[in-house]
């Protein structure tokens, strides 16, 4: 199941190539990633509240097509993995039509394709000490179910 | 006197124009300002270590000619007035040949003029309440008339 | 009359003060223009496709309380003044609580104030020459009147 | 052989994390690429000047430690193969001690390791149509046997 955010592309965003500059994909899918989780019914700043972080390990990008300012973008986003410990996220970023812009609760991607891309994260607590999610956020790792399927 | 502080400009910070994205130059004089306070014997970073911040207060900033991917610029830095609670800063952005780069200690400005701006500060701690300088941090306000004249 | 743009303050944003770093105000004032001028039915997409800039000349911030990660945060914009060649905005930057988020045209600012600040542009073409916006845009320049009062 | 460039970690890269924002090591690293191409007696400007543009295909990124305000951190970049149409960086960010940085010309990267990363990119014409930098540009083509073995 995927989550669909929108956004329009930033004056800020672009480079003098005439496109978004290429990390702002990354800034993307943390936004993308963060409204996720707040849909889930636990914004991530109560996550940090509660004492604990979800620092990224890995990043990959593919840049197929650029967006460009003013483009209607959607970050289609899903959890692929998770554990007691360890999460992950792809992405795809996907230019709308002015008509066609998904809702947040989209079952399948749709537009051009731009780029795609996963992540891998822990969760820390603040002294960057891994902890076991369902220990330290029962409340949190109760609903990840709802939302996705645990690795095997 | 004042200080300066050399930067090439960065890809990431040219926008669809093909100059610098105007809020750069403001991000720049935060660098600037920093480094001045560094050459003064006492980086910033032990002024948080000792619980001081120094927000901005207020920011003027006047474009002239917008600086260009690869330009190396300087800026110029200068504190304009001081008293145990607050700090004025003046800055000038400054285009520079690729043969003629001030050194660090520059009493006088040199290049095309491309954006002039003034910060105003407040020294406070870590619940953004106000704070002394000369009693909180006394070795740093002690130091303070080698680089300015307080303000009378 | 005042336009307003809500945002949601993104963890990118923020600085290891633990609030929104200073110079983000000025993009979100940007942000907030541009939505503004698609709001009088002419996107600033349009503008440069048909060969003219806005560039900043000036720019005056007044930083009172500070934003914070995942805050509600409407920026408040209106034209104060403007000719055929010039135009000047005023914005306000203010806090919303989770239940009460302004409508795009809003009458009345409202909300915790943070941020005040004015910016100053000039109509200019690609080689950044001034232009006069009833010759070279005369459709846009005819929308003015619409959402603000022209400088005596 | 690796090339080498320190920089000193700004405020404004730093997070609510008390860390530098991910994001910004994909900066640094675009960056560092473009300080190579400069030593390499072709600067990236002049590239771009004849036509030519060196698009992002792909970026991976694993982050092992952070990287924090006011750290003087070294990206050490090579060129791990290349084409007449593509080529790959490989990166290694490094925390440096105050007293050791090394010179622009480095053998052996030497300091902590915070984040490795390796781009890819493709030469393409303003158009964003793959070109054959032999042909299009063969005085920066012959260059790089200097500072890289091609790709078998």
């Amino acid at each position: 199941m995927w989550f669909a955010h929108t956004l329009r592309v930033r004056y800020a965003e672009t480079d003098q190539m005439g496109v978004v500059y290429h990390t702002n994909y990354l800034n993307w899918m943390e936004w993308a990633r963060t409204e996720l989780i707040r849909e889930c019914g636990f914004p991530y700043r109560l996550v940090e509240e509660r004492g604990l972080l979800l620092p990224v390990l890995e990043a990959d990008l593919k840049f197929r097509q650029p967006a460009r300012y003013d483009d209607a973008v959607t970050v289609f986003t899903r959890i692929t993995a998770y554990t007691n410990v360890r999460l992950e996220f792809a992405y795809e970023v996907r230019r709308q039509s002015e008509q066609q812009q998904p809702g947040a609760d989209c079952r399948e991607p749709a537009g051009e394709m731009l780029v795609t891309g996963t992540t891998k994260h822990m969760w820390v607590n603040r002294e960057w000490k891994p902890v076991r999610l369902d220990r330290a956020l029962p409340e949190l790792f109760a609903l990840m179910p709802n939302i996705a399927k645990p690795s095997s």
